[in-house]
Parts: structure tokens; sequence; C-alpha cells
């Protein structure tokens, strides 16, 4: 497993700059009032694909040699990763194959199009998006770009602690999402290494909480993700895993055990919410902060909503990770306007 | 009439500093490609109070002299004026009373409150709101704020126009709503005085095109609104006026001879849009460019979106003027997907 540092991280910023945006950062003079802190939010809903995984994506494409890229590149992705790639892939002149599930949104299949990928559909499981990626690899030669299990994205996603101690010198704390762990991991890195005294929180989903529980254990909880070097015999259609039950669609991976390592080493604190917290925070920021986010970018915020955490009079940047929403299923849309049969199907989705 | 030159303008720039936003610009490859051109969106909706209204507000209330806010300050309102007159006289430490209509939304009437201010209701109709102001400047001495018919008021709203000419030296045309006039004129004024090849073109909803006929023919269309001198004594519950027929409820105000006359003489062109192209103009940015923009802050892009406008290959900033939105009245929520009788009542609205 490749060491990550501080040096990674810097690289990774000279090479992305022009590449991806450098977000704003929008405050709430209501929402600070509120929770007697001085809130900050990081947009990066507002990032090149809606997303940060623009950053990963972009270092990872741009850091390799022009001989692992004859083959172009690879992902799997259900959703922003797969974009970011692509994007990436464009801007650097060589060809991206995605690996999508077949459920997938026609809007994430539309964008993901849009960048000039070839999308090649998968059933809808990790094992079967894991056996076709490595697959791809083994035919072509193409270079592989996990999602988060990489140094080169988790060096691209730690640039937002960097811009974040730049803006705020006063900083005092960061509240991140966490899911695969590449953005948390990255940004508790740059963090601790230029300002240990900034203290960093994961959030994450109760309902999917293996970071909460591998955080607080001595060990990575199962299920770890397979290894990418899946034999390219796997069956393609492997046992159906149960569906996580999270609204937070982006925090459904599992850490990997270079991500844990890096948060258990890196993060002071990991604290889980309510579903109910997300939608009542994801309504909030619509609404106050007149930003879009999708509902794993309102889990941070949850975490004050739900007072799961007490961090009056202190300064805080929230990073709002993604805006990519679909518009026609709005998780506080009533069920009883709805006509039967016609409701949308978020889990647990509940209207205030 | 007091005139109003780019000094005033500048000079409010100075005043406000500090007290709103510098907002972000932000822009979007997927728009930009479809119209082939660079456009460049000015998020006024992440002004304080959600909008604009914020710069002229606060530019009034701090010209005036400690005399003349013995009495505080008095606005109507049935939207972000209000809250924009309320928060800046907080900011003053001045008493402010707000006019408004006795149908305007909880949500409006809490964010006014949330400022501190005093609210006064009368029925929902012009001629009530301006007779219960008037009445009120007569009784408290109360200084009064118009929404746009105001040079201090317009010199502020002007202020957007520098920070687009700063922040995009090359550009080539500014897009503007225009309803009251206050941003249109304030914003052209500036721009023509320091960047006369910039084009400013301000678009309206054909539903109430009293600036497009203003602009376009000799004199100002009627119904001109009643001058706020109304006598004390005019009655309060005045003949209900038609309801104009626009979503952008931000824009259903009518030019003054001022606002006019400034129209006239600095703005390039005047284009009208459909209800249509307003809600499909504010479902794209809500999705590409992932801002909350209210229906008025989404006709300039319709005007993009129905082809009033032919701007290829040019360097566009399209002003966004406000964001607050009733979440659960979506436009493009489908009338099919709810309960008969309790689909949301916005005229003219259609689902995509």
């Amino acid at each position: 497993m490749a060491d990550i540092t501080l040096e990674d991280i810097l690289a990774a910023r000279e090479r992305i700059a022009g590449r991806v945006r450098r977000t704003p950062l929008l405050g709430s003079e209501l929402l600070s009032a509120q929770h007697d802190a001085q809130l900050y939010f990081k947009c990066e809903n507002l990032q090149e694909v809606g997303a940060f995984k623009a950053r990963g994506a972009t270092n990872a494409v741009f850091a390799l040699s022009e001989a692992e890229l004859r083959g172009g590149v690879v992902a799997h992705s259900s959703g922003n990763h797969g974009a970011a790639v692509a994007r990436a892939a464009r801007l650097r002149g060589v060809g991206a194959r995605i690996v999508m599930p077949e459920d997938t949104s026609a809007a994430k299949l539309d964008m993901v199009r849009a960048y000039g990928a070839q999308i090649l559909l998968c059933a809808p499981t990790l094992a079967a998006r894991e056996a076709l990626a490595a697959r791809t690899v083994a035919e072509t030669g193409a270079a592989f770009i996990h999602p988060y299990d990489d140094p080169r994205v988790i060096a691209g996603q730690g640039t937002v602690g960097l811009e974040l101690l730049e803006d705020l010198p006063q900083l005092d704390c960061i509240l991140c999402p966490v899911g695969g762990g590449g953005l948390s991991s990255g940004v508790a890195l740059a963090v601790k290494a230029l300002q240990p005294r900034v203290r960093v929180i994961a959030v994450e989903p109760a309902a999917v909480d293996d970071a909460y529980r591998g955080f607080h254990a001595a060990r990575a909880q199962p299920p770890a993700p397979a290894p990418v070097s899946t034999p390219a015999s796997a069956p393609q259609a492997a046992p159906q895993q149960a569906a996580p039950v999270t609204l937070a669609d982006g925090l459904r991976a599992t850490l990997s055990e270079r991500t844990l390592g890096l948060i258990r080493h890196h993060v002071d604190d990991v604290v889980t919410v309510s579903e109910e917290g997300i939608v009542a925070a994801m309504r909030a920021l619509w609404k106050h902060v007149r930003t879009l986010v999708e509902p794993s970018s309102a889990v941070p915020y949850a975490a004050l909503l739900e007072r799961r955490l007490d961090l009056a009079g202190q300064r805080v940047a929230i990073i709002l990770t993604g805006g990519n929403v679909d518009l026609d299923r709005l998780p506080w849309s009533r069920p009883a306007l709805s006509a039967p049969g016609s409701a949308p199907g978020h889990p647990r989705a509940r209207s205030r």
C-alpha cells in the first residue's frame, strides 16, 4: 500500500489547477445564529461534474504516464466518480470506459455519455461492477481508477482541505461526510499536517455505519470491498447484496483498509445521523444556503441539526460534497399529495 | 428627480462593503456548450436575504443621516425588499416597519420578523400598501424606502455591474431581469459609464411586459405606480387589481418614470419570454448550475433557451437575482402526481 503524504496533496493541487474549480465558500447568518457558531459551507456541489470527485479523478488521470494511458482509463461507478473520470479523460485526450449498473438513472448515464465516455452496463451489484471493470482492464490494458482506494484519488480529494485552511485561517473544525473514505482521509491528512489543532469530524448515515464502527473498533468491519484483482472469469451475476437503507446513496460504499487506516490516524471523530436528519438537513440547506445539495452532502449538517456535536462558538467548515439530484424525486415530497402507487420510492424519506 | 451618476454607484459600493456579500460568479461548461457562448451566472441568490435587494436597501439605510433615521424606516414589500430593509435597519441599529399584504406566505413573514422588523399587514393591493406606508410615515416620521424608485436604491443595485466588470474584463453582454427597473437601470448606468461596448439586455415575462412596451414606445405604459405621497386618508381597501399572470412574482412591479428613463437611456434592448420558458429555465439552472433560483431569476436565461437572443461566441453574464423559493410548490411538480384539488396553484406553470 502506497503511503500518502502532504507532498502528494500539494502536487495534486498543482496538477489539477485550472482543470477543476476552486469552489466558493458560502456563509449563512441565519444558520450560524441558530447553531451559535460561525458556519461556512464549502460548495463542492458547484465543482465540475457537480461533485468533489472531479478532484481525485483529474489528479489520477493526469498523474498517469502516456504509456500507462495507452489503453485509456476504466472506472466503475453508479454516479459522480464515473462522470469525473469521463471528464478528466476527455481533458487529457484519452478514451474512458465507465462500468455502470444497468439500473442507473438516465440522467446519470447521459452525464457520463456527454463527456464522451463509453458506458459498459452490468448487473446492479458491486461484484458485477468489479468483475466487468477487471475484465475490461485485462482485455484493453486500460488504467483502472478506483473511486477511493487509490492514493492519487485520495490526494486529489485532499485539496479541499488545503483550500479550507487558506480561506478560513481561524478555522476550528471541519465536518465531512464519509462513504468510501477518499475525501475524509485526504482532507484529514492535509489538515493535520498543516494545522493539527483543526479538528476533522467525519459524519456517516447510521444506516451504513461501517466507518463509525471501524473507527471506534480495532479493525475494518465487513464487508470490505472485494479487491479489484477479482479474476476476469468471476461471474457477473453475483448474488444480489441487500441494498443499504440510506437516502445518501453517495455514502453506501465501505471503507477500504487504506482509507480506514488514514481515518483512524488523522480523523478526530466519526459520528452518525438518522435518515430523518438527512432529509431535514438537505431541506434546510436548500432553503437557507440556497444551494442544491444531494442527500449525501446534507449528512454533516444533519449532525448539527440532531445535536450530535456541540460546536458552540466555533468556526466550522462543512463540506457540501455534491449536487446531483433528481428534481422529480425530492425526499420531502409529501406522499399525501401523490396519487396511489406513484409516490417516489426513496427509502425512509419523510416529509417534514 | 435626483440624477444618478457613476459616482453614486461607486459611493454605494464603499457604503455597503462588508455589509452585503460580494457574490460568486459560477460558470457551466454544459450550458455554455449548449448555447455556443461563455456563460457566467452572477449569484445574487446567494446574497444576504437571498436577493440583490440587500444592496439597494443597505445603501439607502446607511445613506440616511441620524436625524433622518430618528423615526426608523418604513418599506412596503411582499418579498425580498422587505427582508432587505429589515436587515439593513438592524445593522444600522434603527427600527423598521414593513408593510406586507395579508396574503404573504408565512415563510416571508418569518424572514422579515427574524430580522427584528415590525410587520404591518394590509389588504393585498398596491394601493393599500402604499396608503398604509404613507400613513405610517406621516404618523411616525420614519424614512420611507421605495423598492426601486429611489436613487439610493438604484445606486446600490448598480454595484452588481461594477463587480461584473471587475470579474469578467472580456465581457460582451449582461442579461438582467426587469420588474420595477431598479437593478437593470443601476447596472446599465454603471456599465455604460465604464465599458460602453458591453451590451446590457433586460428580459421580462411577456405576461407583464410594461418595460418592453415602454422601452420600444415613446412613454411609460400604464399603470404607473401611484405616487408614494398618496394622502394618508386614501382608502385602504382600494379596488382589487387583476393579478398579473406570471410565475415570476418578483417582476410584477411596473417601471417608474425614473427607472424607465434610465432604461431607455442606458439599456441596449428589452426582450420578453414565455411562462413555459421561465419554468424550463428555472429547472435547467437548478439542474446544471446547481443553485436555487426563484422564477424571476430564471427569466434572463429563458431568453437564451427560447432563442430570443443570439449570443454565439460571446462572453455573457446572467444575473440570478434571488433564491427565495417555496420548496413545496415547485413549478415543475407534475399535477398528475397530485391528489385532486391539491395541485400547486401557480398560474400557467407546466410540467416538462
